[in-house]
């Protein structure tokens, strides 16, 4: 048998390609969008994509499913145990299977059993992982967004985010009953789950890629629970606050995802601004030192390097077409496979270096602010408002005393009824954010604006140690 | 806790970083000599690489936990459990601990408890990991060349490889013994070995990065031995060839691996060439189609990217300079370090396409003959001798019926007796191996060699199909 | 004045930035397609690309000036000095100006004066710097392919190229007083011509890239002539032929050429293999080596590192959709782009390294066969047929005895009846192009090809040194 | 004749390769340090670089005539004219030829006769090269820096840079002289200087790369004077201020540059800089972003890709060992070289961002201060000093009236006696030089130091519009 996970840890998500070396039979569970490297693990491994699959429906990443399809011939294995809502509608010219508890995929000498497991989303399956090569007994359990490792996968998106009301309780209850399920399986089995640290499909996710179902039972907190309604009260509470784009994932991935074309965003010129600005959302992804050195007025920055894809999530809206400010065409077809990833696949064009310094001329630019934060108490001082932008835990770890609290995800909403004309000074951890941040005021119309660089870490070393 | 696995594709060798993520305190176990993946990681994850430490004196590459140690200032645990023959001899100036059975290294809520497991080799360790963040229940066994995934180490290679004759089924005895031991530790432990398919120090090593030891207790065979004599027969049985570096190994990983340099090796012109030639030996790192198209007469040819470290641990003398000729400085820098993996340190200076352009003016360069393997019976009637360097297992599913079989990494020795002017083609399975195979003849003194594409695959497909 | 050169050496062609510093107006001549070039020099330069020209309705490749004029938002000047029949028809939404002799463009202090210079053809201008920055002296003549370093523009590429019947004496006629204009400017001019050594638009261009007017009135063989009708016979004599393309650009180039998109081509998989072989041609871009080493049946290999826009002028059709081979996408976009440069853009998709492996399980595949150019003799007592497909001059100055010789171009109508199952074995000077030819041939049906590798070099070196 | 130039953007320097293409024989003239180049360009043109010679003793970079002769086995050709004070020193191992006037450098069918031509120094000799394949007329003359395009070189280097008193008066009447010379050789000869525009050897060179004789002395000031005293007068009037550097330079070519090895300088650890800072120049090399993100305290940044070798030139001593701070090994070397080229030869060390790391961890960096050019009233209105440090002409063709001058390659002079406690911004055109000048000042020990992006152009555009 022949296993390989590849990791995005942009979105802290995992998927597997998942093979027989003697017949060259391989199976891809849970494929992102960009489909390159699935392509590329088979090619060097020398097994062939004859299917491929999902555990649920993601809320949180456009699913690859149909594009590699399209790209291998694979056949498509989705989950038909949904009951009647929750049913996928690929288009009728796709070749797709439906899978039922209990179906069999067999890979050469692989098998993968499914398990109908729902909580996280009513259609939820799980696939438990037998090498007859080496033994009849299982080896792992492809767990999806089912069990993490030492968390299970939260029971309340689709109210908290797809806005389907009423239905926490009940997907929690769904959780309990599935976990049960895994009692007939050994304390040896593997668990490959579907996210890691860092993902908003959970509340605790550890950082380890697998854990084993004796670990988790022995110590995940999930398994712990004296009855199901002591379960339900736990697994609901605490549930950090999903993005916005959630929402429109979860229709994306049960119709089926668009397949992506080839074709780069058309570079543009000075002369299209006027019109992009008219109509579209300006998202420059240069380095932040490039955006604070020059600038088009009214861009948000979210550099290709830094979180391009979980800040977009949250910052950009996905009913206008984007226009990319970029250094280079290659950059900029990277964005666009990034912001692919979720669903943002409207990228109307690109403007670059030429475009910029035109700009420049006509007087369309402006460059950044950015002072350290040790200057915070003077800025303070002469009425400038300080805003700390971190996410809620990291506030109450400790912060500036005078500074207000916004975190960024959410803040153009907070911030929307603010006076313009008020001075504000933007600071976060270590100054990625902050960045971000300063560029999102100013596109929402501040006109004085300063970034605090070093954030919290510097201020802790310099000014009030531990 | 915080895992990051490094697998060296080229050594089929595995090491770990082990991490607390709150208090920044981390280990790195069997670390390879090239040390950059492993600063580049903590830098990645936040955390201090505090502690350097192996599972035993490794056989099969040079260790790189003097050189980690060195860079990092990290105190360096080394196994003291070996008996008086197997004690580690690293320079006196060198921070080392010796780790005794049940010591415990303690990074933050994580520990490492040791195990004594000789078999592979008298002093060898295992560690058994806790996240007591989690629980005090272990997660996981980084167990070294002790467990595999589906085989043990094996416990011959003191005698076949480092000759120390009578000790190997002593070390078997061992073995089974230090199995014993695992009786003690919980089905649903991780198992963390330090190779994967395709090392010579195991026999049947899965291709999966890590097992459970309910699994292997289940389906290893080693597991499933009825006592100990069986045991020691089966391990002694089938073990494959070891390279002839080997030997070589033990004794720089004994006495603790000499530091390396920054310096890149020198680039050396045409008029350098006789003195490179007396003396030492010439390697062509370039690409096959390059060596083909123009070489210095003489040459072998290992290209980067296709097995350096591992052919060259069977083709190339220990013992003498060696010369590398290379499209530009910073090939000849990658393969210094991909050479210096198994301790060929001596690379003395590059030839460049100056000097080869040189050399062709002078006459000093031939190309090479290549032809499509389906020629290779007109080659036989005209009196060429068919060889196919393939290994054992392969020739023996299958070869071209009046071929003879010389392996690649004895070829030198197997084919030293031959007269230099009959004609030779050499095949293997899909034509890289041929290439280097032809090289080394030529470089032999054979003056009428041809390399055949297409192998044994092509064979199959177009002359004699299944 | 600031002055940039941009020379493509495929083509070895030449055009020019000119601008004037202190008013940052600047203009392009002759500009190639791919316009990236001159958008950065004048970034770079901090200049504005204001204008661009073109002396002449090129023959050997697109012009760029549509192209750069819509993305500089530039004013086009085109000759209107070609009479009625030599008028450009660009689409009427262009913005173009015509120009007549003695009409001025004016950048800032730099001044360019308008000459018409009829012979290559009809239509052809030439441009006179001034610096007025420096002096009302003249610095330059721009003089495109009317006058080169040693040489002039044929006139006979109309007649020859076109199918203009009767037209090259005329035009010889016309070039003869196009240059007795010049007697009017001094000796010190520089001259600035639009191509280097080995254009086909001349027939002894010299390498240097620019020359005086002083010193080409006392050196060049054309200022020697005696009279109009000696000058006529010299001019005529001695031609190299034209490529075949050369006939289709000046029709482009007329009408202005189509502005290129940003689109790459889509990657294709296996399945589309027999429809893109039904009505397109296969043109393997990957280098020599991997196309040896395999490749599929029918494909012509012309490595993009190596002269592809040359070969590619020769050897592919301009009326069938073209389908690449190549490692990624990346080079197929800049294939693309070198093959735009002569006006093939009908790339109609790629086939990657995934739809070569499964063409390999089809069967689809084949290798190359290779030897050194010193088993010529050893092939040819066996009934090859051995053949130079070098250029005329080199096969003059020296070949071997038994070959028979067919260039390179025109192969595939010169040897267009040759029985099939002859063996044939190629070479030339050096290994490039034979192993061209040899995939030329083998797209044929030519059953059994040879490429000699060494090449003329090699032979002279070991077998016949002279 | 086959002529290569050669341009380095950085030091306005050009050096040629000229060749006979029949016989392959070829000289560089005028090689900088970095020889690479020219041992690709002899490859790529096939032909052998069997001379190298130099114009004269270079003030302004390190010559690389030792380096290239070593490396090719060239013949050093060395102007043997300058008179007893002004020979050569180069090691007597050497192979030298000293070169009078009217000697004769035969390559194949091209000629290069000397003329002594001092003036600029009193050694200074160019050659007037023949193309005998075309006439016995001469094609051009490499005129070093003795003839420039629209200027002539400097005959005060000698007093000013070297400090060799009393001397530019008799070097200026020395460069009348040699110019009358030229009178002997026609309009149409080409002219090919040793510098361009931005070169410190001259006052009023022009862009364009080459000119012509006839031209130059129509145009050219040097040849309007009316009699010796007024040119003597012209030409010592108006010089720009050379780099403290020059005067080194002469030495050091005199003698004969140093070899380069190919060493790579030692990555280094936080554990190192005390000792670094004790007895060494700390610079980082990084891009300006990455300094004002984080910085060593007391480092001077000039990032590798704007200007390193120039204001390295200006504000690095020569006499202490440099420690560089560099993302990676990669750039480091990149800088090495450009810091060789002007004979900054003891690159120490390099930290890397490990080392940043931990100093950050032990408080060691700081971040940068960055306001728009915008708040530039404000700041002054708070009591901080605005200094440009632009140059005298940019200065003097506007300014920001309350700011105060200090261009920024006297910066650290003319800076040295103002109180530390002062709050300073500094700004220059457009935002690169006053990233530099603002670390030249963090490192004097300025606690209070504000760059001002967007520079003059910004206010400008912004404050106050033409």
């Amino acid at each position: 048998m022949l296993v390989r996970r590849f990791y995005d840890d942009r979105l802290a998500q995992a998927s597997f390609l998942i093979g027989c070396q003697q017949t060259g039979d391989a199976i891809v569970i849970d494929p992102a969008r960009d489909i390159a490297p699935y392509l590329e693990a088979a090619r060097n491994e020398g097994v062939r994509i004859a299917h491929v699959s999902e555990t649920h429906i993601h809320a949180d990443f456009v699913s690859g499913t149909r594009e590699l399809a399209h790209a291998t011939g694979a056949t498509v294995h989705l989950s038909g145990a949904g009951g009647a809502d929750w049913q996928y509608r690929y288009p009728a010219s796709d070749q797709v299977s439906l899978l039922q508890p209990d179906d069999v995929i067999t890979l050469g000498r692989v098998t993968l059993r499914v398990l109908h497991t729902p909580g996280h989303t009513p259609e939820h399956i799980a696939f438990v992982v037998t090498d007859r090569a080496r033994s009849l007994e299982p080896v792992a359990i492809v767990s999806g967004d089912f069990l993490f490792v030492g968390d299970v996968g939260r029971p309340d998106l689709l109210e908290v985010a797809a806005g389907v009301a009423g239905t926490k309780e009940a997907s929690a209850r769904s959780l309990f009953h599935s976990l049960q399920q895994l009692a007939a399986l050994p304390d040896h089995l593997q668990v490959w789950p579907g996210h890691g640290a860092g993902s908003a499909c959970g509340k605790a996710l550890g950082s380890l890629p697998s854990s084993t179902l004796g670990y988790e039972r022995l110590t995940g907190w999930a398994f712990q629970a004296s009855d199901e309604a002591a379960f339900v009260a736990a697994v609901l509470e605490g549930q950090p606050t999903p993005p916005p784009y959630f929402a429109h994932m979860k229709h994306v991935n049960r119709d089926g995802a668009e397949l992506l074309g080839n074709a780069a965003p058309a570079m543009l010129a000075f002369a299209d601004l006027a019109a992009a600005r008219r109509d579209g959302t300006l998202l420059d992804i240069r380095p932040i030192a490039a955006y604070q050195q020059q600038h088009l007025r009214g861009t948000i920055s979210i550099p290709l390097r830094q979180s391009l894809t979980k800040w977009a999530g949250w910052l950009i809206p996905y009913d206008r077409p984007l226009y990319l400010i970029a250094d280079d065409a290659a950059a900029a077809v990277q964005a666009q496979r990034a912001l692919a990833a979720i669903g943002l696949d409207r990228v109307a064009g690109v403007f670059g270096v030429d475009a910029l310094r035109d700009a420049a001329v006509a007087g369309e630019t402006e460059s950044g602010r950015r002072v350290t934060i040790l200057d915070a108490a003077r800025l303070q001082h002469g009425g400038t408002v300080i805003i700390d932008v971190r996410e809620d835990d990291e506030w109450s770890h400790g912060h500036i005393s005078a500074a207000v609290h916004h975190p960024l995800g959410t803040l153009m909403t907070t911030m929307a009824g603010f006076d313009r004309a008020t001075p504000v000074a933007v600071h976060c951890q270590g100054g990625t954010r902050s960045a971000i941040a300063a560029s999102v005021l100013d596109a929402m119309g501040f006109g004085d604006v300063t970034d605090l660089s070093g954030g919290w870490k510097e201020w802790q070393r310099k000014v009030s140690p531990a």
